[in-house]
């Protein structure tokens, strides 16, 4: 663990004095972000230490050209990155003279930031004495409005406390912007316009290459002691990119003056001319008001809370954890928007690129499934649907054919950006996660239309590849995967991974099932999708046969799978037997030590299990996780969830606990010691399984829900809500009992620990 | 194949006529060398078409630093790259006003390039039309003197024919040189000094980060129809990395002025003051003078002809082949330096970096060993002994510990550079062929005095890496050796690769047994040896329990060793039943698709069979190379020779010529269309090897030369030399003989397809 200035609060993340080494790191875990766009925790005015600067737009990137070592055939051209955008928060601030900057005040004292979860407001406050001997008192509010979602807001209030003082509010937008993570050092904007207009300003720049445009706008207003004041701005800089206004007020000592700052972006993926959106989109803020904004907000977040709230009592810093995870991805993905996703570090920073991964269905589908409309995940679904045809293209590119479909390993667009070729041409597993979201989906909300309206598609191209993919062994009278990277990534280019050829004989068989359930119910869509994919029986037949006869790599010795050909020539010594010296490997070992070890990063053979869990019994899952969990370093941050979600399914709660602490409190206490460079957003959906899947005990079986609610000793209780179907379960744990409640309108059947129970609107059961 | 420009010649590698596309080519295969430095055939006048400029010298190199797309533990933090040196060979001519350039003449006719390969010397001849009207008449002859190996020679020459001519020589030093090959575009030459005194001109400069200083200097001398001349010359340029002198004399139509410049460099590795020697060997030169330099050229190559000269008759393209590759061979690496090695490129290209692969000791040394003194084979393994310190060093990065020596996949000083990690971390059956070459020197020369010396240190080191990378696997009661890349690059990360298996083992055995004669023989280099590496008995027994119970990866249905564990489960589908548009796989296809692929770069299990020929019955190497070869590709440069050599053994000798013509042509008829990035070098010595192992059939056994000549029907004759512990044997074989002479003092026996006869001094005996 590397930090532990968070003071615990059941809804806040605080943290309280001033420390230049923490800055980079609080830019992270105090970010911001409404779906549309984000904002690290930079500050307003300029700051001269060491900081990352982060502004950015949802589904705007840049594809920044690859750079390998060595290019092997297929690369892509780019990795698409998630860009750093135009910065609208800036306000420069001079005082008596002087301009404020942290890094070289006389002193910085009781500095407090909070990032208010429950209203998705984040406030900073100090006082500071500059070098010229003025004292003052700052307050700073900030939210990205969830209501208007191309309009940030922020409340800048200085009250000087020894002097009076002549005070210059700068509020600037540059396009002029630095990308930490580009390849070749290169300008992702170009700029197209500076205009201003009294309060109001705009810069209009596009991406190179991609041609996305954006305005990037604000609107200044300055109060005097709350009431607002005419001040006439300046223009005191303007280039190409950059425009930065000044009002100059004086005031006395013990006055409080504030700018109030709206600003944001309007980007050419909504509008055709994003001048004219974004003059219309600061009138309509003026209109709606600098109070009702915040009052919107609260309401908003409200809203959220409602529905996804988890509870904890008794481990106040559990409590902060939970909330924390289900805070962020509410600020990464609202769901409304179907041409995005959810990326490895939503808006808190840049580095892996991209915004899709096999992340969103194999973690985050569940979570939005569970906490949202089921339109929400829908959307996701949609999303790799509406990449269909890009998949085909990936796969054509890796010598397949027919229509056979890889989604890419990394995506923005639907086009691989992944340049690594153990990973890009060989973790082609993600396949089988886009496969198994719409099973899931289905199983989840009963809403079967999807599979006619767009998943069968989906489900043949991916079927397809299984069936190109696997290769019949002559030797072993089967079908073998060879060439593959499981999930555990510390194998590479390793064959039988019994995770891969598990999911691709599930993915041929499902496809099979769903085209005859087609054919059968729907059969209009059965003909018009066959006309398009131009399917055939015999191929169907050459499919099932591989299905039929895949090969699974098993040892009898130890009665269970093995996670891929030749797993037992391996040195099997278990992780608690390595020196504690050598962790975590990823850091102290050379590659190919690490590749002939026997440790995993994370779960592959177990998330097999934890996908298709019904199909094997508990004594197989015992079995399994007492084989593998020994060697499991969980190395990446979406291990710990499945790991403790199988814990607890097997009673191993002080194992599912620790674990489950682990993942929670991943990036708040800092564990990989990176946290600077962003918060880890996919695997927080992880966490909140933890507690619903394992924990609760949640499954869907056959259109019931069914639970199995376990406790760790260490919480008096804890309570999660889930939509299902449309009406919102409440189930509340403790110690000796468990609580469900409905909001709803119907009476629904829950089996608790397999006894079917009835849950009726607005009553208690208590079991 | 892709040029067909260059004329068939016994002797000489002939262009004729100008093609601007052909320049780059050209550059490479008229490239020269002597072991010092090199050059490629750059123009010596300012041309503005395209070129890649490169001078060389030899293990004067510069740290690249790293580029990798993803960034893995234990990658070297910089790739050692062989970096172009100052330009010395520039002549800028300027014709009555105008600057000559082939590029923007009004013609150019009669070019002519021959590289003489008897003489060692590049001939370049044109007719040339300006702009201005001038025709003039070109001669220019160039050569890097082999006796003053930091002397290189231009003679070169101009005659108006159409009208008198003021012409200014305009010669030039450089050290502002572009590096085709950098990772980040930096300058890799820092200057340090320009001087110069009436004829003479130097630039000194050194190496960024590695620090090596070169003076690279010139002597130009004026010639009017072959009589000296007084012509001063008046500094025209002169910067702080770059110094050009002008001499201007006026001619009459048909007199022929001649500039003779001497130039070269004097470095840091072999002189203190780098400055006085370039004024030194200025000296020397002009004390030798032109013609006698000249002449002492073709002498010294006459001396290596002598030696080394593989005669064909009835086939002038495989003559000129053979020829070719044995030019380049001597043209790169002479022997003198221990410190020196055989680059993948020589001193043609800079692609690849490094100067050392395992090349040097498979490839390479038997035709050194068998062409040159037998000290030059003895200062190549003395170079791996030289760095023995810097492989345990670099085991030790991987994890290995007491001595484990990893000898680098690339290298320049030892470290290594290379930066792949399924190459660089796992292809480590290098290390065999290192101790494989300390044990053929001894095989071919009898002097085992080498061992005791020093390569028993480098053999325990070896031994001790294969014994600590081996695991025991419980599941096979062996050992095995897991995630390595065996000589067929297109595997990565395999399991028992039979190939390093077995030379693992081997190199434990013979270690052993080393130990144990040099404690029999050499007592006291035994005690020194063993308090120096402190081994132990016990570890001794460790080892040999590894060797003694190796695993070997084996299929009964075939009866053949399996080239990795796995290789069976592949689509078996040969090479020829392949799409030909699906060639070169490396081309077309993508690095997955290749890996999974049953396709083999180069022999691998066959080179395994190669080295350890006498290890296996005919039968069995019968048996594996009809097996092996239909899969094999031979897309690297190093796999005809091995398929050759065997071939001829297994009597297919349409195959083995075929084969031949391949590795003999590759650069010449530039099979693999980059020819223009320079000559493949390394693999020349496996085309001596085709000839004299293959159709030869030349054997050490029992410390005697054993022959099986066979001779390709295409061939009228062809004959070898060998020096065989310093004596020459001549071969000489017919369709229906081989006749056999010897140029030495003592008769040798020689087994002739298992029969003896006994060659006696300076007599033919035909079989």
């Amino acid at each position: 663990m590397n930090q532990d200035y968070i003071k615990p609060d059941n809804w806040s993340i605080i943290e309280e004095g001033f420390n230049t080494e923490r800055v980079k790191s609080s830019e992270s875990l105090f970010s911001i972000g409404n779906g549309a766009m984000g904002q690290r925790a930079n500050f307003e005015e300029h700051y001269s230490g060491a900081t990352f600067q982060g502004s950015y737009i949802a589904g705007v990137y840049y594809p920044d050209k690859t750079k390998v070592g060595w290019w092997k055939n297929g690369y892509p051209e780019y990795f698409a990155k998630v860009l750093n955008a135009p910065n609208w928060i800036g306000i420069n601030i001079e005082i008596n003279g002087e301009n404020l900057d942290l890094a070289t005040c006389k002193s910085v004292s009781n500095f407090r930031r909070e990032l208010n979860m429950k209203e998705g407001i984040y406030y900073r406050s100090f006082n500071a004495i500059l070098q010229n001997g003025t004292e003052i008192n700052v307050n700073v509010c900030r939210f990205l409005s969830l209501d208007l979602d191309e309009v940030g807001v922020i409340n800048y209030e200085i009250t000087p406390l020894n002097s009076d003082a002549t005070i210059i509010f700068k509020p600037y937008l540059d396009a002029g912007v630095h990308n930490e993570d580009a390849n070749w050092e290169e300008k992702f904007w170009e700029p197209i316009s500076v205009a201003h207009d009294s309060n109001q300003a705009f810069v209009t720049a596009r991406t190179f290459k991609t041609h996305f445009e954006a305005t990037t706008f604000m609107q200044n207003s300055i109060l005097l002691n709350d009431v607002l004041q005419d001040v006439k701005p300046v223009v005191t800089e303007q280039t190409d990119d950059k425009i930065m206004l000044a009002y100059n007020i004086s005031v006395e000592k013990e006055q409080k003056v504030a700018i109030q700052k709206f600003g944001g972006y309007t980007v050419s993926t909504n509008h055709v001319n994003t001048f004219a959106a974004a003059k219309n989109i600061i009138e309509i803020a003026l209109v709606v008001g600098y109070h009702q904004l915040f009052e919107d907000q609260k309401t908003e977040w409200g809203k959220i809370w409602k529905m996804s709230d988890i509870t904890i009592e008794g481990d106040v810093k559990a409590q902060q954890g939970i909330r924390f995870n289900i805070f962020q991805l509410n600020q990464t993905y609202s769901g409304k928007d179907s041409r995005l996703n959810i990326g490895p570090k939503g808006f808190t920073g840049e580095k892996y690129g991209g915004s899709t991964y096999w992340d969103t269905e194999a973690y985050c589908i569940p979570f939005y499934m569970a906490t949202k409309d089921q339109q929400v995940a829908r959307n996701l679904l949609a999303y790799r649907y509406n990449q269909l045809q890009k998949a085909i293209e990936n796969a054509e590119k890796l010598g397949f054919k027919n229509g056979a479909a890889l989604y890419p390993m990394v995506t923005m667009n639907g086009e691989e950006c992944h340049n690594e070729w153990e990973i890009t041409f060989e973790e082609i597993h993600r396949n089988g996660a886009i496969a198994f979201a719409i099973f899931n989906y289905y199983r989840y909300t009963g809403d079967y239309s999807y599979i006619p309206e767009k998943g069968l598609e989906v489900l043949i191209g991916i079927a397809r590849f299984w069936h190109q993919r696997a290769t019949f062994s002559t030797q072993k009278n089967q079908y073998v995967i060879l060439g593959v990277t499981g999930p555990n990534e510390y194998e590479n280019n390793v064959n039988n991974n019994f995770y891969t050829n598990y999911i691709a004989k599930w993915c041929i068989d499902y496809a099979i099932e769903q085209i005859q359930v087609v054919e059968n119910k729907y059969n209009s869509d059965y003909v018009r999708i066959l006309n398009k994919v131009k399917l055939s029986q015999s191929e169907i037949s050459e499919m099932k046969k591989v299905a039929d006869n895949m090969y699974f790599p098993y040892s009898e010795e130890h009665d269970v799978y093995l996670q891929q050909d030749g797993f037992l020539d391996k040195e099997l010594i278990t992780v608690a037997n390595l020196d504690k010296s050598q962790r975590p490997i990823n850091q102290k070992w050379s590659w190919d030590r690490i590749l002939r070890s026997p440790y995993i990063k994370q779960a592959d053979t177990l998330q097999g299990f934890y996908f298709f869990e019904d199909h094997f019994t508990k004594e197989q899952l015992e079995k399994h996780f007492n084989f593998y969990e020994p060697f499991t370093v969980h190395e990446s941050s979406l291990s710990p969830c499945v790991h403790s979600i199988q814990a607890a399914i097997l009673n191993k709660m002080e194992m599912a606990y620790t674990f489950y602490l682990r993942t929670s409190r991943l990036d708040l206490d800092d564990y990989n010691k990176e946290v600077e460079e962003g918060l880890h957003i996919t695997s927080m959906a992880g966490t909140w399984m933890s507690i619903v899947e394992g924990f609760g005990g949640m499954r869907v079986k056959n259109n019931a829900l069914h639970f199995e609610p376990r406790i760790p000793k260490e919480w008096d209780g804890y309570s999660f809500k889930i939509n299902f179907r449309n009406q919102i379960l409440k189930v509340a744990v403790q110690q000796n009992e468990t609580n469900f409640s409905l909001e709803g309108e119907t009476a629904i059947p829950v089996f608790v620990n397999g006894k079917e129970i009835l849950v009726e609107p607005n009553s208690l059961v208590t079991v």
